[in-house]
């Protein structure tokens, strides 16, 4: 048996999803895909375009078994800290095969997750105060390898194959070369594959006119997209943040998860007269840190995430279930009593008191304020035929 | 010399406001009159409908000399706080009579004020928790001076009588009966005095047709509040404070000021179901505790001050001149040597650093944010001819 697993935001779900999970099915035939999805959040830190149900039943429209969230805790995270806690989660589910999606698929993964696992830690620790972590540890890693390694994807797999690499049994790795991707991309508007960002901003900007998504999003898809009152990005948000990062002491934002070097004063100093967000992101960004990693410290200030919170989740780490079909549910039926990662079916007062599914449940809250939308507490997994 | 004082709230300043001055000018001819005013926050715990600015501009205009504001510790409290906050500044800028409107001025307040000074503190400690302890203390003040004493401004003077009685040299009470009120409730409408609240829901309800109440505001006033873009209320505020209980721990919730018996709890489980403010507010009432009470608590919320905050500010207690005219600047110049409450004519980062004058400075923040305009930092005292 070979269970097939994919890590996903699915921000939104579109055809290029779709061609992977084509691929992955090619190899699997009737053993399980599993899919573990970010959540109402995702890692460049912000929140979805749609809620975590209406993506998860896209994906189980589309091929899917099985679709599981990945708790904000992993998810919203530079890609070590993303990789490695989807990746651990889907071995414990039993997955065997990793798919994904990589802008030249030519390379050896695995061969460059055993590479990296080889430098010596201390050489990983970065001091150079000028240059973001990302660019020195990419630099580092073209140097030990021999490649330049920095689109998005590609630095997303090589997180996956180090994470694996970590693993007892290391996956065995799919690397599915993305269609419109790379030097295609003067072509996108004519191909019928799109980029997600693409169509989120198309979202933003033509919110009454969504039709021209139909060659590049599953029709069901479309359809919950059009009814959508609202679609979430971070000028909705900017407000609250504005009111957050004024109302709070000092001490409070210091204790933000990833508030580190005094960022908390700079924010402090340049909230009170930034217009809007990107000029605030703007006026706080250094040498020193990246826009994705300053939106996540946005997005952990506006959650009110702190360190000791963020920490404590990693004690109790368990998924939810967003939804299956009759291949899934049967999997899951054989794997349940053996699986080491608690499966949440249903959440309740009990399992959401504490660990990643509380802090999951907690920053859901904002997204069900904006949404108008339960995420949680009286929401049972999707079942797709 | 008679110094008179006034304490006032101006929200909005109205025709009532213009008779009390009046009366006031009839007795202190020549002497200043000082008015001591709530910010951008009342005292029933809520934003004010104008800016601190304007609103002392337009007692300025109809006879005040000189307008300093009540700091927030002071001005968002019961009744007793207020009122001692408030009179003990005035009498510290040298104030020796005390103006003040009320339904019935055949009262003998100071005798009021000396019998209650007289009550023992622990027959003031109140532990029947099915009453408010507003109620209770209304209660007792009515069994202990054979009178009901009930109506807003009635308790707002018998506090201000209380705390005059505790100077060292009391003030002179000078209660005014004010017109339009009690009994001629059912004429306010052909009046030219109408009250403060009933304006302020006209524009909420009228926002672009204020020209009615030109009857009952001075001119200047009326052309401010029609230029602004925005009336403060609860429901501007209530998405703010949504997510701020929502986001917070309990234990946060817990270090808010006058956050206590479990209501941080209550609130928690209210807030996620809760259409409006009213409702809110409907939801976690309990016979214990009135809607002014709860109202503030939430305001205290929402700004994020914590009961370590709150009396951290005592500690530094000064006052922001809002405004004078050349008799209030003259009477500035000679006691300015001899006054031991430090009276701020600029707000710099060091004094808005702590105090009084910092908790309110953080707080005007949020108004600061809804109205569009800067509240202290680059504002300096309006000067009226």
């Amino acid at each position: 048996m070979s269970v097939i697993g994919i890590v996903a935001e699915y921000n939104p779900f579109h055809s290029g999803h779709e061609f992977l999970l084509n691929q992955a099915r090619l190899v699997s035939e009737n053993d399980p895909i599993i899919v573990m999805m970010s959540g109402n959040y995702v890692q460049r830190g912000q929140m979805a375009i749609m809620d975590k149900w209406q993506r998860a039943k896209a994906a189980l429209n589309s091929g899917a078994d099985l679709v599981f969230e990945l708790p904000f805790s992993f998810a919203v995270q530079p890609a070590d800290i993303f990789a490695n806690g989807s990746i651990r989660m889907l071995s414990n589910l039993g997955v065997s095969e990793l798919f994904f999606g990589v802008e030249d698929a030519n390379l050896n993964f695995s061969y460059l997750g055993q590479k990296i696992n080889q430098i010596p830690k201390n050489r990983m620790d970065f001091r150079d105060y000028t240059q973001t972590y990302a660019t020195q540890y990419n630099e580092m890693v073209a140097r030990e390898v021999g490649h330049e390694v920095n689109q998005p994807n590609m630095m997303l797999a090589v997180a996956y194959a180090v994470a694996s690499e970590q693993l007892d049994t290391p996956l065995h790795l799919h690397p599915v070369t993305r269609l419109g991707s790379g030097h295609d991309d003067q072509l996108l508007q004519d191909k019928i594959i799109s980029s997600a960002t693409a169509i989120r901003n198309y979202c933003l900007h033509h919110p009454n006119d969504l039709i021209e998504l139909k060659k590049y999003l599953p029709k069901g898809e479309l359809a919950a997209l059009e009814k959508q009152k609202v679609y979430p990005n971070w000028n909705l948000l900017f407000n609250f943040l504005k009111y957050r990062i004024e109302s709070a002491s000092l001490e409070e934002l210091r204790s933000i998860y990833q508030m580190s070097e005094g960022l908390e004063y700079k924010m402090k100093e340049e909230i009170h007269n930034a217009e809007d967000f990107t000029s605030f992101l703007r006026q706080i960004k250094s040498k020193r840190y990246t826009y994705a990693r300053l939106r996540r410290l946005c997005l952990y200030t506006l959650l009110n995430v702190t360190e000791k919170e963020m920490q404590a989740s990693y004690q109790d780490v368990s998924t939810l279930l967003l939804g299956y079909n009759s291949r899934g549910r049967n999997y899951l039926k054989k794997i349940r009593k053996d699986v080491e990662l608690p499966i949440i079916s249903k959440v309740d007062k009990k399992n959401a008191a504490s660990g990643t599914l509380g802090l999951q449940v907690r920053v859901d809250r904002l997204f069900e304020q904006i949404m108008g939308e339960d995420q949680n507490f009286g929401r049972r997994p999707i079942e797709v035929k």
